[in-house]
């Protein structure tokens, strides 16, 4: 039968000392004792609130179905980003006391694997021959855990966006499968997927997926598979092909200050058609996938704007550009009686339109848009 | 012929010392000396770019017609608020500093007048019961602009918004009809206009039509009106009638943090249609007006929040709503286990949503919503 | 025997639905059935944070005393100011998505004086009469009382900073005395009292005293007061002279962003000096008092900055200077190589500094100083 | 005979279009052709105004010494932080937008010296071995400064932080001599020397002096140096001893949102002393030297909170502490009625306090104190 138990995690405190905490679901079925464990967090960039609409329908499902992993779901993951407002927006991607960003300090060091590998012994190498990972992968997941335990300096303490990063990836770093919510600015709906998982990643039935290196770069995809890399790379070293890793995606549903249930809807629909697929549930019925195209990091680039002033974005969100296209215009009101009054902004490629900036407003280096250059 | 001039006001400048001022237009053609005046500003609230555009469309056609008046046009009318970026919106709204709204601080004090009046001579009323009105209406612009000029104290200064409002006003209060243009947050095109002019505002081709009391409020176009209406009024305590007013409109022309070149050329044509029928040009051929509904100003509502959350907005703007009708959903991530997850908001009367809150972040208080209530 | 209370009563909640409050302590002598009520509130400009720390130094001492009134004390009682980080600082002066200042908005209606008289009979004008006030007291409290219940429009609701002000002055309107305990940004010690209070404020042993009129103006002290004097004008109106005021001060306790329990030990004996003179506690043995000045708010003026640059503030806070006198320099980098790279700010007028402003950035139109003036 | 020349470098616009530059100074005594350049900097954290002074007081001090080398002064040079305004104070820090700290973003790639000596020939190698250094010195700096030009990708833009920062690198990449003039934010001064010039640092006349590695981290002194030692180490590699470097120091002044001439005086005159004693100005009479202190980067750790609250700094910078000294107190609003209401912060090591966090208001994580500790 089917458990929720859901429980206040304190975070943050205000200066009054008031505690300000996260909601943490934990939904499992209580006749099996679980092996396999799904992490789901939303909103670490608080204004990204579509991830949470999400988690909401993603419960709703999942009371329906039979559940074969312990699923721990954390909407509006960042107590700190979620109360600062700027302006009628929320401003939750960076701490707003030091500008960092709250999706950038998880922890991450190869050390971890390799003092753990130096520590195995015959026999765990002996059973690892036989086949038998089990052992490992739970002792490699108690290493992980101790460290990020470990992480937090008990005399100097650390860093506000640590110590939220690293009290989530305590969480995460017991599962199986990881899934980080975010949105983009103006954006259509994408997903960045570990090369090995580029062609599994069809199954969450988003258009656009960004296949990157399974390195760490502070994110929480990475954090959580690139120990498990390094060990299977150590353990080959010593003659052993180690199998078993840890899967994990960011997910981005589309644009940041907004929530719609029915787009909700859509968007979990394809996060059970994978968790169907990948095993971590039994019942659903799927979904009728549309076509996938599948970019690589390196062909996944930034337009920066030249120039300050007010855009008009031509191209939008989701639309595949060639290069030369005019795909937006920046109009300076200080030439109005002139001919410079519009400077046309033209794609660097041949692509779709991941994302563009949110506002008219940009200034020099202002992330204008985001293109998956389409290959040749 | 047409003659284009253009200035730079300097008005803010940063620590550094560097100045940044606002771009002046001025088109006039310089056959005939001009009697009539039109003053044109957008953007004091920075992030509300959309009149800019519109001025730059205003501009080019403005070029191509017979002008019957000096047209004034002041894109990006505020140099404080233009770079006052809040993460990747502009918040241009009020001074990040003091929180003083940068569309409150124009001048007005009906002692402006009383003072006016109280020093005409009998000379001046005999003009006036002719119905010559012309050595009045000059004499009291000047004595207008004559108090703007004094309202800096000269040893104890104004405060940065007060600096800008009456440097902006000292412009308009030169003119005859005074267009002040802003947009909503995620907002349809309305337009305030004095009770008076409500049926010729429709002229402007805008569906919403707030008719507002000739009184101070705090905006710029009724700062513009107000005065003259307090000269009629004390001209009428002496037995004369009164007719010049000074006209002027506050135009919300959709949505901020956007420009659309192609909305702006739609704008552009319903002021050139008001224009041409105020008789401020010749020769624009006119546009098809779609039907408009006037609310007054106390049917003009705001719908406050009552809860904290995220909000699904399910009213869009420009849509008509019946009291009691859900218009919007607000879910509570601490909820979803229960019934509680999503509150209903509805309508609290029968009318057209105008606009709605920019983002789905909501607390206790916030603006959710502003409705034009129908009259029964 | 001395009792405390303390309650968390919610306002804010984050947009993930968690409920964030304010801490309100309740002491009263439970021996004797309570006739006086004093409220004291601290830090609705939630930077303002040294009252704070005067409240816990006055619960230190209250504990200690006879109270011959019932204790109602309210610090840090801004929830939505309170998290409002803007780079290293607390914006907490005003609401971040529209400008509201947190201390304006306080309910003030001078016809629930006057619709209170209207209602009082033929009795209660006999009972006035004789010189007993006992009755219309305290069912004038309950009128405004209701007034404040009443305000919160439950259709519509009211915005984020009426929503809290109201709160907060349904906790003052029960009490005879209300102090608001702020800070200036780098101020010296001040207070505002009511004309007919400016020299009985002089207990509370601050040196500078700006004497202000009983008429609103938006803040706390003048909604708690202005009120009986209406009542008292109408009521004279009627032939009745009325006795009773509420009492309140605005208390300026240094500068913001700055905490010394040491100065809150000071500030609060000057309070409870106060406090013991006025009736409301019993056994304070008093503190030697430093002289103090009154200056008439007219006479307590801002001077504004006419030049962006960075300012170094030579007369400080507390400082007495002359007119013509060099009260700070503006540093222009533009003009490192000529003479004007300084321009000297002078004093308009002899009198003491009481404040300037806390940063060196500064742009036309900022607050540089407050001076309290001196007559001749 | 001394020459001044003042240029207006162009690097931001606002959205009207309208451009706002940084102000660069060049002295020179044009009776020789100079071979030295001294290149010095302030304010690129906007609110550390400091370093803007004493570049005002320097240019004083150069026009009446011998200059023996060009100096180029940059005030204010972050046009984007300098009209960041947030509250009361300005967030100069980082990028509003994103977050990206103003001083982050120079350009470092070990490849550039890898690239440079793989192109040496062996004439090229014939000279070093010789000792004349002259000409590699001279194409290096060339080579670096290509390499800055390069940086900015002409089709893709780069983002606004490393827009700012390869401008002012592309300055400073000619000098011998880097000066980064910044402040803490309640800080007392210091200084961050490489390991090397940590002795020499001293000329400076700054108490506490840092030792920092000669490797890369984000800040311009060492992307300035960084690339020279490569070089060195490249070249000895190859069995070269190379000997020159280019010397760069982060210079911290104090506190930020302030300004004081009479410390920029003091300031100046210890850099000038530097600048005397290392060769770059003749005529300087030199200063009486305080007693410094260093202290490796590794003893130079933060303290971060691990309470949110109000926190009273009882330990100054510049102050010397003992570990397990109570060096703060951390106030509960909440807990005024019980024991818990203060939480004391103790040192965890024993050393100098040389900066505290510059508000009460902390919430976990904040970098509450920055210690220098001392070794035994």
């Amino acid at each position: 039968m089917l458990t929720i138990e859901k429980q206040l995690v304190t975070l943050n405190q205000d200066i009054a000392g008031q505690e300000i905490g996260i909601p943490v679901y934990r939904l499992f079925d209580d006749r099996q004792k679980m092996r396999k464990k799904v992490y789901v967090q939303s909103a670490v960039h608080a204004a990204e609130m579509q991830g949470s609409a999400v988690i909401y329908r993603l419960i709703e499902h999942l009371k329906t179905l039979n559940l074969a992993a312990e699923f721990v779901l954390v909407p509006n993951c960042n107590p700190f980003g979620r109360t600062q407002r700027a302006g009628e927006y929320l401003q939750g991607r960076f701490d707003a006391t030091t500008g960092n960003n709250w999706n950038r300090f998880y922890h991450y060091d190869r050390q971890d694997a390799v003092e753990f590998v130096r520590g195995l012994t015959d026999e765990d190498f002996e059973q690892l021959n036989k086949g038998d990972e089990t052992s490992v992968i739970k002792r490699f997941k108690s290493h992980l855990l101790t460290q990020l335990q470990n992480k937090i300096d008990r005399d100097w303490g650390v860093n506000t966006a640590q110590f939220l990063n690293t009290t989530l990836q305590e969480m995460a770093s017991k599962a199986d499968l990881v899934l980080d919510l975010h949105t983009g600015p103006s954006s259509t709906r994408h997903i960045y997927a570990p090369h090995n998982l580029a062609e599994q990643a069809k199954a969450f039935n988003i258009e656009n997926i960004i296949s990157i290196p399974t390195s760490f770069a502070g994110a929480l995809d990475e954090a959580s598979f690139t120990p498990w890399w390094d060990l299977a790379e150590l353990l080959l070293e010593r003659g052993v092909t180690f199998n078993y890793r840890v899967d994990a995606y960011t997910v981005e549903l589309g644009s940041q200050e907004n929530i719609s249930l029915d787009a909700a809807e859509q968007d979990a629909l394809g996060i059970l058609n994978y968790l169907s697929e990948a095993g971590f549930l039994e019942g659903f019925e799927g979904v009728p996938l549309t076509p996938s195209v599948v970019t690589e990091l390196k062909n996944y680039k930034t337009l920066f704007s030249k120039h300050a002033g007010m855009v008009e974005y031509l191209a939008k969100p989701g639309e595949k550009v060639s290069k030369g296209q005019v795909i937006a215009r920046v109009l300076n009101s200080l030439e109005f009686d002139s001919e410079n009054a519009i400077t046309e902004v033209l794609a660097p490629a041949t692509g779709t339109i991941i994302l563009h900036y949110p506002s008219a407003a940009v200034q020099v280096g202002t992330q204008l848009f985001k293109i998956a250059i389409s290959e040749k």
